[in-house]
């Protein structure tokens, strides 16, 4: 009987496993082929993206970290998720049952990408699926499990897609691998990993769907670090993605692939959360940071308190940006569909920055240095023949004395604010430069940046 | 990489594959031999089951056939279910938002039990999942669509297995092969059905998941009848459960297993909903019938004026059994988990009738003559040497004359209800007998008015 | 400041005080003018009633006297209540929370009506208010605690009422006058009911509405027991209904007007719940019954084995009337607007035996004699020059002696099913008369089975 | 009759009535008298409040001045609030639908009131009853439609007035006159006011209970403008709460006590709605204004870019300030409890302002002139022997000049951020000075004080 089942029909990964024939430039599925793929050049221009992480969970949004909530109440079985259900809800109450409130009667993907073009974001990264394995758009292998079947009652991924292309702005999937309840994963894990039901009739379709359906620009692949990549069938799913798949030539990918794959294989590297290196990685890199610093899905008991300010993203960003990385800053949205305020301004602060400052991020590299001992912190970033210095904070005495730009005759030091303002300066004996500061008036972020043309 | 995939193990099917080599006396995977098989006995003895419709469908328990609402308003869009929805729930409402109002709180399977017993049915025939494809059991494939995941949060399933089996009734499932709107059936019916991926990513592992689970005496397979058996890949299931599975023994099976097989191959027969021969089929068969005679699920809006009454109900019965029927009633239980109360008391209406009558049901056959023409409608049925004859009403001026039996010396006439009182009988020239009924039965409400007039 | 209040405007009560002067024929607010008003000759007449228990209780539907189940779960604090809610609501959830659950969606006046005209009830007393306090109608002193603001939106008494009399059935009014945790009552009952906040607040600007809106034919008080009748005004209010109030001529009331008044003073008597006298009592009195031997109010838990069969009804009805008395059958609708199928059938079956047997019913007298001892149970009841004697269960051999009628030359005999048939009877030396009874009646099963042995 | 009708504890006003005979400082129930009473000193010392809409409109949270949704809904009928619960809820759902959807499963008193404190405000008013007439105290008069019967089942007046005394808050209490649906009200509005049953059935007994239970120091009255004073009998309500209530010494009030009476009687004047008037008024006053510039009570669909910033705010404050008002900025909490934390954020902003600026506002009086033409807006203010100027923008060249301060020897000019660093100025030969700024750096207000000492 069993070659009567046509397999790839149920998984839809057919085109998988087509492999091509006489074509020369094709990646082979194993890593020393796919880690040579070049990473498409829009991915290290754009510097600034902004996450999304929207759900089920979005509903209780409860519990630091509420997009795990979960897996903290019937997984971990804390106990503040406990109590939390035990006050609230009827003893019988589960989580799938939550899906049903996850009404999104607000959402309008225009008004989002109004609010992600405004931050001066280039790119934008989706939960299509977190680990709860409710899936944003309508996976035939998610049946009644989906924004389309349950709850919205409609196609968020697609909507969402739409909208923030209009704008121009690059389309980004995360996606996860494992699904922590869900009964063909854990029969896979019981078994060691040795079966792959869930890979075949789970993961790999929807990814495969995904790709086919939306053709992301970028897939952010999470929840893959308990089992190994063979598991996965990362390799083969990848050499598809980059020979054959609608978005070959466009698509970048992150490292979390498998077990042991992060920091290591794939497209750029996000390493653990929150990433933060002290030197310039030699592999382009990408932090992801989330504003409301308890969580990445939404909190309904979320206090201003607990939230990034506006000079802590931007000194974040920037250092992020110096050091040859993207920075992914993250919002959870409310199950209604809307930004919380809050972050919707946090966001249109950081374009307002942008629009001034942007010169030194956007298309920028990292310079020789990334940073100084200076009156007030600083991070450097280069772009054509310039090199700028952000600066978190006024010099006092309106004098910034900078020890590593070389200065030369062409110098020229200009504040990104007034750029036909040319700054005096002076060469300062053994290393640097002096700079007069103008008397500087107000700044909501707290940086500037200052432009310092015909240094090395 | 297909070799790779060890596909048994998803679909769990691998036994079912697995085919004896050497040990002569097993059934193949063909309609010949599997026709073949003999119905285990206890099927014929027992006459009389009770068919339970439980689901989602029982929580909107709307319109005619409720057990198909969804079809009817999503399939075929009646105006009937659309006006119910839009008067009742907000606009953006779909079927799957039911799941979780689905609470089965009263549901006590002991108290099912009991009320199943006392009706004096032997087998019971359960919905383990309807073309809605909702699962009333935690089924590893159909993931937050079963009634573990949502909704009751319990094994609807096992804990009536349990119970019905404490009582020593036989417990059988019903299992509909296809569901209306899942997209693997869908996509499937749209290849003509030469794809199978809804077979043997969901219909085949969740029969077999049954069979090893809840060890089902009987399986009543529906739904199949928009496809070939080819397609289901009945004869190789069926080879499976006779040969190799929990149940081999004991298991009795309908007919439907693919478009064309019903009346033709499989167990007995039920043919079409409600079959009625006007012979007595040389095949075992089975007539369900429903005491709602609209609808096999609950509707809320049932009057008592649309159900079968308790004559209606025997009359139905005893023609069955004289064709050597087995009659399956059904009851709609309520979303809360209640048996509507004029169910339960048709129920055991039937079962005190039984009680006294039963002995010309339970393990009896067909008599060379079903039925005569009378002064009250009858029905005839044999067992060991005695022949019964079923009235429905009283004969008038106490006198039955019944034509078809011979009479001898040894004939004795005796009334059920008063087993040791031989009635009176005087054979008739030509043929048959003449029978002096007694004067009194009972009567439902018992009371009646004597008017005296001319009285102080 | 006193003088500016027009009191009588916020209560509505003032035509209530309307004292007539100079009109011989007014009843005075006092029991003994009260009392000596002339019961309306329908009443009497009429027998049989239907008592309809419907409200907020309806939505839990819980627990013995389902309708008290706020007083049990919060008043008195039953562990069954407190572990139903426990177990299905979260735990802030309180009474006023389920009357948004009260949806009352299938809820068809005129689909009642037709039930309970063809019950053969002539008169229909329906829960206004209950001692939730919660009114089925659009009260102005009980905003947003009505099935207007919340719950069914709609006037339940105003929509039963015109159906009601469509079928030209009595149309009554149930009324509780104390309401269980109303503050305004809480606090004249802590004051030793000196104040009358609640009864000058609340209670009689209802009742007056009530009377003044649906114009009701009978007023079925209750909830009086804690009070002295002086504190609900109740004779003021009795005068203005008797003298004034539009239903002045055709209105019937109870009593229950106040602690002590039972058995006492008003209209009719109800005296204690199911009141079941032993001799005839020289007023005019009703016994409330319920089908659900267990509740008044719907009770989603109820199994037909808690239920009063047809013969229990028919045995107690007929004592009732046999005693003068009228019988008050009690339904419990359900919260969706449905009569329980299995009250319907009740209802419908006892309208069946009326048709047949209400002329020993309707109008009629009791007799000189209730009952006697004789081979079945049976109870008399006179009209014109007949005597009815309705008899629970068919006599053995067909023979029954009555001692009690006196025969004479006019004596006719005959069964009310066969009015044209006399029977055959004979006096008896002594006393009283045999009678020969035909040799057949009814049966609801309508089923038997001969058998025949030794035929072929 | 209607002397045995003790009405005063009906409506718990008795109090209200009692007039002193003999003691010669009290105030009569007219408003000669009453606009005579002194304002209590600690309102016009406080400057800054915050106002607070919460209640059961803040579920739906739609639509512009949500609060009013209702009224906007069902009242005048507008198609946008029309269509927001077409799409979203079942046909049937009335606005007391919502309120056990009023969970406020998040409220902690103490947590607004930590944020209130933080904000700088020093008093606190809190719709204890808005128009719909829901109280969010347990109130007698409105059972069953108060924030303890449904809903939050919690007293949101009696934890907030705690919470907000421990951290030394003045706490005040908004109260809505009419209600636009309450039955009471209509009828009496039909009457053209000349009845008054919801005046002493509802209106009254509440504000009285207010004022014992929770000992408000200041009462905003509104929902007034419809009928006149005598209708509200508000001259007997104020002369009761001045001569006699728990509060009277320390309580304030406004002036929306009737139809004519805004900006003419009572305590201080809030005229209209964000009243600002272009000269010191000769009358204490008070401004409100609201954060989400479309609505008082929260916004589910509100965005960033419609509410005020911070900048605004502060220019809109210090203009009510200069001209000797209050000024009271209004927040809408979620219907679970939170307060935005936008709205947060804003209120923290304010007070880390008033940190250091609030020497110019807290206690300060109207100077001789408000405001002048400088380089930069700015306004003035005083306190003791100095003049405060407040600025928004930094002078461009570090140069102010002020024309109206006339300096002595004794002039010194301090910014409040460098209290001990007295700036360089110089007079203008005409009038007034010119002072050297220090070069400045970020605020987030973008405003700073100017304190001038020894200016006339």
């Amino acid at each position: 009987m069993a070659d009567r089942i046509n397999y790839s029909r149920i998984i839809q990964v057919a085109t998988l496993l087509a492999f091509g024939l006489g074509c020369g430039a094709r990646y082979t599925a194993d890593w020393e082929s796919l880690d040579a793929r070049p990473l498409p050049n829009w991915f290290d221009d754009v510097k600034f993206g902004v996450f999304i992480h929207w759900g089920v969970f979005s509903v209780p949004g409860f519990g630091k970290f509420s997009e795990w909530f979960w897996y903290w109440w019937k997984g971990l079985k804390y106990q503040e998720e406990i109590a939390f259900m035990r006050k609230n809800y009827p003893p019988n109450f589960q989580y799938a049952d939550f899906a049903n409130e996850f009404h999104a009667e607000f959402f309008d993907a225009n008004s989002w990408a109004e609010i992600l073009e405004a931050s001066g974001a280039k790119y934008v990264v989706f939960t299509s699926k977190h680990h709860d394995g409710f899936t944003n758009w309508p996976s035939p292998t998610s049946w009644n499990w989906n924004s389309m079947d349950v709850g919205p009652h409609r196609d968020l991924v697609g909507e969402l897609a739409v909208a923030v292309r209009k704008r121009n702005l690059h389309f980004g999937l995360y996606h996860s691998m494992f699904e922590w309840f869900n009964p063909l994963y854990l029969s896979d894990e019981a078994s060691g990993f040795k079966n792959q039901d869930f890979v075949f009739g789970k993961a790999l379709p929807e990814l495969v769907q995904l790709v086919k359906t939306y053709k992301p620009d970028l897939i952010w692949s999470d929840g893959d670090w308990n089992a190994p990549d063979t598991y996965w069938n990362s390799t083969e799913f990848l050499a598809w993605l980059y020979n054959d798949s609608p978005v070959k030539d466009v698509v970048v990918t992150n490292d979390r692939w498998g077990k042991g794959c992060y920091c290591k294989h794939g497209g750029y590297y996000n390493c653990a959360d929150r990433y933060t290196p002290t030197e310039v990685p030699t592999h382009k890199w990408e932090k992801c940071q989330t504003i409301d610093t308890l969580s990445w899905g939404y909190r309904r008991y979320m206090k201003a308190t607990e939230l990034l300010t506006l000079p802590n993203i931007l000194k974040d960003m920037m250092y992020v940006v110096a050091f040859g990385g993207n920075y992914l800053l993250n919002i959870g949205p409310m199950s209604d569909g809307m930004i919380p305020p809050v972050f919707e301004e946090r966001l249109r602060d950081i374009g307002s920055w942008l629009k001034i400052n942007g010169e030194a991020v956007y298309g920028s590299k990292a310079w020789r240095a990334q940073t100084e001992q200076a009156v007030v912190p600083l991070y450097y970033t280069a772009k054509n023949n310039s090199v700028y210095a952000v600066i978190f904070g006024w010099p006092p005495n309106q004098r910034l004395q900078l020890s590593l730009p070389k200065t030369s005759e062409a110098t020229n030091v200009t504040l990104l604010d007034y750029p036909n303002m040319p700054l005096t300066w002076k060469p300062v004996k053994g290393a640097g430069l002096v700079i007069a500061m103008p008397p500087m008036a107000a700044s909501a972020g707290n940086t500037w940046t200052l432009k310092l043309e015909g240094v090395a």
